[in-house]
């Protein structure tokens, strides 16, 4: 036989894509959709399955392992839905890990997107010599991934790993989940901006605007990036504290920043944290970026069968 | 061969017990240690050797299936040592298990306290039903241990589950560890009786005489058990996003309270994670009580190899 492949499939934020993968994580060709999720459901299971059709075809189904999906949102993995996701109101509640399989015809393994990013920096990116880490990816919202002995740490209905809703201010910035104090409401790309409308900065700041802002030498700006890290040190001494792993990973666009919260994310991470001062655990980028989840979908074939 | 039995030692927060149980989990002997901690380490060390032999010598080798036990602090496991430990400062950096493997010609398996304890109340205890749980342990401090899979969460080094030094307060009252507001400064026994006096019942109170007071219809005291409640509930909201598990257990003397801090506990929770009120996981009272660490030592031996 000649050699195996997987395919994986992300729905990231803005648009889909899937890929042909090896077995040692080497890229074989990939594919992006081409209907904006706004489109609605039908629209969008429609670009997912000719995706995936476009890779099968052009290199058979005779070697494909298997088919991994990585979708956002809360995922109820034993029925293979979505239950709540802020990005893509128009797939929740639905069967899509049925429907996907029933259209293609074979098992697709779902997957909640940030275990997936987990799980390809554990493949090929910045957790590659480690069996155990636990990823957290900055963006509109916090995701949080955990691998323990190499595969998704997923709680008894595939929810673990919520990590954006850990509280870090009891009675801070109000969220979406009901919480108040939720570390994406002090630590995401969003919280920066929102913060620097809260201190004058401007109304219709991007992150990296707030960035260049800070840079510059602003120090609003700058404490904005400061009072970011801590959030995140709050969260990273939680997990070092409850899990003793030697290696997490942070990801996402505010990562550019990584020299202005760093200091002070580590900084409260250590004060917090009897273990990360004893065990010195690795703090540290994750690698594969936007790719991340695109990778652990297609790694998700050659750990787990299908269900 | 005649049934097989294995030996557990917990060296508690007074005195140490072991005893001789079946695979099964029946107690089939159990003996109390003679010497105070305060004794110094020869005699710790003396008594616990004396304790396993003389339920050896009782049951026999040839059916002995291990030894495991439990010692309270932070524990190296890969090194069998003590690295820090409020209780039994005589014993921090002197690499117990060894020592005991050599004196008693065997080896023996060392485990964290909590951690045994979660593992006792999933042997033979609250957690009987499941493979997956958290127990938090109330005391002086708290104590955390989680289960995974039907095996004690360790992480790289042996100190995963460190749970009562999970931040609840930023701000919060100053923890030996280095952190503030560490939750087992504001919900673990001691807490209660500290609250108590900055709220004026008394200089001398014990946590069980402010549970009279509150029962008694003391407002002040019932506000203590309702912000020990609200402090739980913000760790177990992190608990569940983290862990997704189905059953959170917690053990200690002040479960007495259980209908003072209780509801504020569940209401906390449940405002602060939509994973619990998506799931449902049970959040129930341990049910071995002192008797946890015990037979969670003496399961060690029935899962793992000794090292």
């Amino acid at each position: 036989m000649t050699k195996q492949y997987s395919i994986g499939l992300d729905l990231g934020g803005t648009n889909l894509r899937a890929a042909a993968v090896s077995k040692d994580g080497a890229l074989l060709e990939s594919v992006s959709g081409s209907t904006p999720y706004s489109a609605g459901r039908e629209a969008i299971v429609g670009d997912m399955v000719a995706s995936i059709e476009a890779l099968r075809e052009r290199f058979g189904k005779e070697t494909l392992r298997g088919i991994g999906v990585a979708v956002p949102g809360f995922i109820l993995l034993e029925k293979g839905i979505i239950t709540n996701s802020n990005n893509l109101a128009s797939l929740e509640n639905f069967a899509i890990r049925d429907e996907l399989s029933q259209r293609l015809g074979t098992p697709v393994i779902l997957e909640n997107d940030a275990n997936a990013a987990a799980l390809g920096e554990k493949w090929i990116g910045a957790g590659r010599d480690v069996n155990d880490l636990v990823l957290l990816t900055l963006g509109t919202g916090i995701g949080g991934g955990i691998i323990a002995n190499g595969d998704v740490l997923r709680g008894h209905l595939g929810m673990a790993g919520e990590l954006g809703h850990i509280t870090v201010v009891p009675n801070g910035n109000p969220c979406g989940c009901g919480n108040r104090g939720c570390v994406e409401k002090h630590a995401s790309a969003t919280a920066i901006t929102a913060t620097a409308k809260l201190l004058g900065l401007g109304d219709a700041l991007t992150a990296k605007d707030v960035y260049n802002l800070a840079i510059a030498g602003n120090e609003k700006a700058r404490e904005i990036f400061i009072s970011m890290g801590q959030a995140l040190g709050i969260v990273l001494a939680m997990l070092v504290n409850t899990f003793n792993f030697p290696l997490y990973l942070i990801s996402g666009g505010p990562i550019a920043a990584w020299d202005l919260f760093a200091p002070a994310m580590l900084e409260e991470t250590s004060r917090r944290s009897f273990t990360f001062r004893t065990t010195h655990p690795r703090v540290e980028k994750a690698a594969l970026g936007n790719e991340a989840g695109l990778f652990g979908a297609a790694y998700l074939p050659w750990i787990i069968k299908a269900q």
